[in-house]
């Protein structure tokens, strides 16, 4: 049996159209059957322009929470919304998960609320894979958690962010004891400020391959499968990722460009140049899971294309995979 | 007259070798006499061994502050430590600066308490000038602050290191009203945790130019002059910035050599590398100031070599001409 999606047709700046258009993409390259949650007056033409897949299927919600929309408000305002009525479907079992590239934070407080938490746990996150290369020049990913739910964090919840990282780790990618370090100033475990040393003493009682404190210097290196920190510095790190390796290449290119032996050199290397741009292509990865709900939950990039919704629907199916298998 | 610097002779992990070496470049180079604080018995023979230069002094200091010390208890109890005999001497004005490679800690804790915090100043930061290029490809450089000294903030201490860099900007390096941004994860005013929302209400009304949020992603492109955040953010930004740099480049270089035509175009571009690893060098900035004391004090990276101690102790000299200037 196909693998049933639930997908938010409206959130994203790209929305609906390239939102559309990955279900598209989805539907013809894996096994899988998908729910557009949306206004049917806006999806049914573009659909019927593009496809007569029957594996696509609208589900009507009249209301769009915006981005700039606060997330409490909203949700108890807009109960006809895209968010919502594609998480009450998850809930109720019609879709195995649900992914959004609408309003982080509405659709967190909609997923907590409608799909509820996991027992235990005191708060969902928000995990991203980041590309990585260990010494050995290997190429990897480290998990950050918590990247985009908790800007306000107390220890405890870090510590649960390591379990549900490594958790993640071992059952989607098949790691074994994957190693978690706390994201610190400085690896001795007096450093950092009150968060971090409180969250470090319960990480070395808690049930993970916790490795210690990590400094930000080691994370590109891979020194850790699991880095742990409040959603404020995850957020950080993150887009400081995005923005630092786009810079990063413009840079470069302006020094290729600044004289006509590198220019010729840069030319004939074109196909490297090429591999390391999408060593850091965001639509590869598509989406971020929220970590330690009843129902997967996938966060798709505010400003995902058709490639980027394609793979968190991906993301998805392969989340549903290891947990039926 | 020569402008008189001293130097922290048993501070970072190269020293005292290549501190004294970064002396001996230093007063080759610039106009400045340089005081070596620390053992005498050590610094003599390797100074004795390298110069003749009458503008190097040793002051002796028999204790060393170690990295792992912690701070309030290594000062209390090390008076006759070079960080400590080295502020005293700023202190007593028989010298316009120190430069140590040592215990940030216990450097920021002794600076302190020896100079002194400047009028109306809750705490002093640690600033430090990232790389930057703008839109336009011209580079340039932002300054990060705090970047080391507060891990626990309260929202007024980083409205006071927005005034301090801003300051810093306009005297040392002839900005015009440099811009100031707060880092946080969006760029909407209730974005962000706790201490951002606080803040960003205090910067409203604070004497500087401010332009409001700023999203890590957009620091890389010199959207601000200034990017304030606590110590810990401030940390994990500058550390991320130095290993993600180096972890791009061996990506880069795994790309280059991972096809023969890419391998060539390489080889032939490799002037335009060297200029992109120059971008990057951290021992072309030496130090970053600690703002907000009434004397210049730097803190050096704790590997410093002999180059960077030299241009930590440039950064002294530019300071001290634009105060008197």
């Amino acid at each position: 049996m196909k693998t049933v999606i639930a997908l938010d047709a409206m959130g994203g700046d790209n929305a609906p159209k390239a939102v559309v258009e990955g279900a598209v993409l989805a539907v013809e390259k894996m096994d899988v059957a998908i729910k557009l949650v949306g206004n049917k007056d806006v999806i049914a033409p573009l659909l019927a322009a593009t496809t007569k897949s029957p594996h696509l299927s609208i589900l009507h919600a009249p209301e769009v929470i915006g981005t700039d929309e606060i997330p409490t408000t909203a949700i108890r305002h807009k109960k006809q919304s895209s968010i919502m009525i594609g998480l009450k479907t998850v809930k109720e079992g019609f879709a195995a998960g649900f992914v959004s590239a609408g309003n982080t934070g509405a659709l967190l407080a909609a997923a907590t609320v409608v799909v509820g938490r996991q027992p235990g746990i005191e708060r969902p996150a928000l995990g991203v894979l980041l590309p990585n290369r260990k010494p050995s020049g290997e190429p990897g990913a480290t998990l950050l958690i918590d990247c985009g739910a908790n800007m306000d964090c107390k220890p405890l919840y870090l510590a649960q962010f390591a379990k549900l990282g490594a958790d993640y780790l071992t059952k989607v990618r098949g790691l074994k004891n994957p190693t978690v370090g706390l994201i610190n100033v400085g690896v001795e475990r007096e450093k950092g400020n009150t968060l971090a040393k409180e969250a470090y003493e319960l990480l070395e009682t808690a049930d993970v391959n916790f490795i210690g404190n990590v400094e930000a210097l080691e994370i590109p290196a891979g020194a850790v499968d699991v880095a742990v920190c409040d959603a404020f510095v995850g957020n950080v790190v993150l887009k400081y990722t995005e923005g630092f390796a786009k810079n990063f290449m413009y840079m470069l290119k302006d020094e290729l460009t600044a004289d006509v032996r590198s220019k010729i050199g840069a030319l004939i290397s074109k196909k490297a140049f090429g591999r390391m741009r999408q060593r850091f292509n965001q639509d590869e990865v598509g989406g971020a899971p929220f970590l330690g709900l009843k129902h997967l939950v996938v966060k798709a990039h505010g400003n995902s294309n058709a490639v980027a919704i394609c793979n968190a629907i991906r993301q998805c199916v392969l989340f549903e995979q290891a947990e039926q298998g």
